[in-house]
């Protein structure tokens, strides 16, 4: 197997570029195997210079120096003593590179234009390229599909344990920072995003944040969960009532499992998002509940808990084989509460694989 | 008191400014109120347009929108059905702004691209701008340092909690899940940056991720930890040791020692960023240990964890009053460990004020 470090060279040198600077932070840890979190964009852990005939470089300060010499194996790491932009500018003006590409989906603006004044004082073509890691990163390699699963594994038992011990009087919060305790006592790096625990009215807010409210008997409780786990992530959501739902709960639930179902079943090699997304979509609507599902069908999950491609009811880009997306259709009511399922499937020729193994669907 | 948001439409006023696109989320907070998270920079709760001479707008879409509505107060909160792009889009298309100013400090490029493009679509000159919303935010109100300090003080509280229950044989990851569960069990949103719980010879990487190693009697340990209380953030470190520390531990925390005190009392309202650093700075060089203090002597602390000013070597900007900043000199030995203290000061006329009570310095 060609190692994802050698395809880009390999694809630089085709596309006749003489470097790559590569900024975002999955596509370092894709790279390099570095696997430092920047404390924001304005403030990275480090930066990789790729040159499409040469050894590749990691230009990082201090702080992360030891951790980058140890994890980025194949790199010259380079220390930066003043700004990382400095360094980059010193060891590009000893490299004769006619050109050097940057990834202008994770470059701010401000620094674009500092990057278009060492164009012009070291006469190297600055040029902004997009998705070009991205789209290696789309098709998961077997391995990386084991990881994703061993994820979505340890996801699963942590929401069980969550489930289990789940009682009326506790309160989102709580119920959130156990389930994100318990993915780090379990080995996980951590949670892949803020763990959302939302119940009642709360329900109706789809990116919800845990508050200190008391979850009641027969409410529905979202619970959306993800974890990282070496560096891969997984992304699930179940919606679970304490006690006995009543009619009109059980009613949205079926019609949400029944959409997701009809998502799983359509999300093969070759269909579009746009399909995918409308073998749901439609499900809601035909029940009278379009205007209550307003986000996508679902997204791409790998290093980053959102990536392509997105199932969205407007993107015609076709599923190819190797793609982790998620199928989480749901309804939203504001004032009653709301019903999210979401699982992971991996798209195959034919059909598509589902990488959950949880069946919490209030036995349905 | 003037609102900040009165504060910018006025500057708006005075630049000719006719409307600006806030996409910064500590900014979009600090303006609005609407406390959402952004998933990544790609991936925006929402953003603020705000006219120089109208009600400022808040677009988000249908996940956020609730939260949008109940929080920003004074604010015409949007929804967008498709992307945040093409809402904006629709909105400018009935205003009749001759200029709209954008953050470069936090546009993508790929997105100041856009931008580009409707400009020439809509006749609308599309501005960069640099620090509009930071430069107001540097200089804290007196109610803006009351929620830093009941922040700082919330994690002296949960950092002694943690110090008092550390024994041999806890591993790093333990002791920083601890801590990270007591600050949200103590009311707080969460840690405002990962844990740091950095035992023997991993204290020498300044950034260290905890690992499952185990901590031992004599080494040090050093723990940096902050959180978040009503959006303001909180930043500290202390090194503790277990047992008796040995004779150079005692000598390198007395250094470290001695350049914090001569940071903190050397900062006041007028001085350089360059000349804080150096007092410290001067400190750890005339002991030896130049070389072993790699990072800058501190930074800015309010609604980021890291913000403007930064205390560094290089920089000439003078501080000012109600600035918030960290003082934070360490000392790395790769092979044997490190030692960083860190505290939080105001900025004032003629010295700074100490926000840390906490003294835990190996009762030296």
């Amino acid at each position: 197997m060609t190692a994802p470090i050698e395809k880009i060279q390999a694809s630089l040198r085709r596309k006749k570029l003489d470097s790559l600077l590569v900024t975002q932070p999955e596509n370092r840890l894709y790279l390099s195997g570095y696997t430092a979190a920047d404390v924001s964009i304005a403030e990275s852990a480090g930066v990789l210079l790729i040159p499409a005939r040469s050894t590749p470089k990691l230009i990082t300060d201090s702080r992360y120096f030891l951790q980058a010499e140890s994890e980025a194996g194949g790199f010259d790491v380079v220390l930066c003593r003043d700004t990382l932009f400095s360094s980059l500018e010193k060891i590009l003006s000893h490299m004769k590179f006619k050109n050097m590409a940057f990834e202008s989906n994770y470059m701010l603006y401000s620094a674009a234009l500092k990057l278009q004044k060492l164009e012009k004082k070291l006469h190297i073509s600055m040029i902004p390229v997009f998705g070009i890691i991205e789209g290696l990163r789309l098709k998961k390699t077997t391995e990386e599909i084991g990881y994703i699963r061993n994820a979505v594994l340890l996801n699963e038992k942590v929401f069980q344990a969550a489930y289990t011990s789940l009682r009326p009087g506790q309160t989102e919060r709580q119920v959130a920072m156990k389930i994100e305790a318990m993915m780090k006592e379990q080995g996980a790096e951590g949670p892949a995003f803020e763990t959302i625990v939302a119940s009642g009215p709360n329900a109706a807010l789809p990116h919800a944040v845990p508050t200190n409210r008391e979850i009641q008997k027969g409410e529905t409780v979202i619970i959306d969960m993800g974890l990282k786990l070496k560096g891969y992530c997984s992304d699930m959501t179940r919606t679970v009532v304490l006690g006995k739902p009543d009619r009109r709960t059980i009613e949205i639930f079926r019609i949400v499992r029944k959409a997701q179902l009809a998502g799983q079943k359509k999300i093969k090699a070759g269909i579009t998002a746009q399909q995918a997304d409308r073998a749901a979509r439609q499900i809601i609507r035909q029940a009278g509940y379009g205007p209550h599902f307003g986000h996508s069908l679902g997204h791409g999950v790998g290093l980053a808990v959102h990536e392509a491609p997105s199932l969205n009811r407007r993107h015609r880009n076709k599923l190819q084989p190797g793609m982790v997306v998620t199928v989480e259709p749901g309804i939203y009511i504001p004032g009653w509460g709301g019903v999210r399922l979401e699982n992971m499937v991996v798209v195959e020729q034919g059909s598509c694989m589902l990488l959950n193994q949880d069946s919490t669907f209030l036995d349905l």
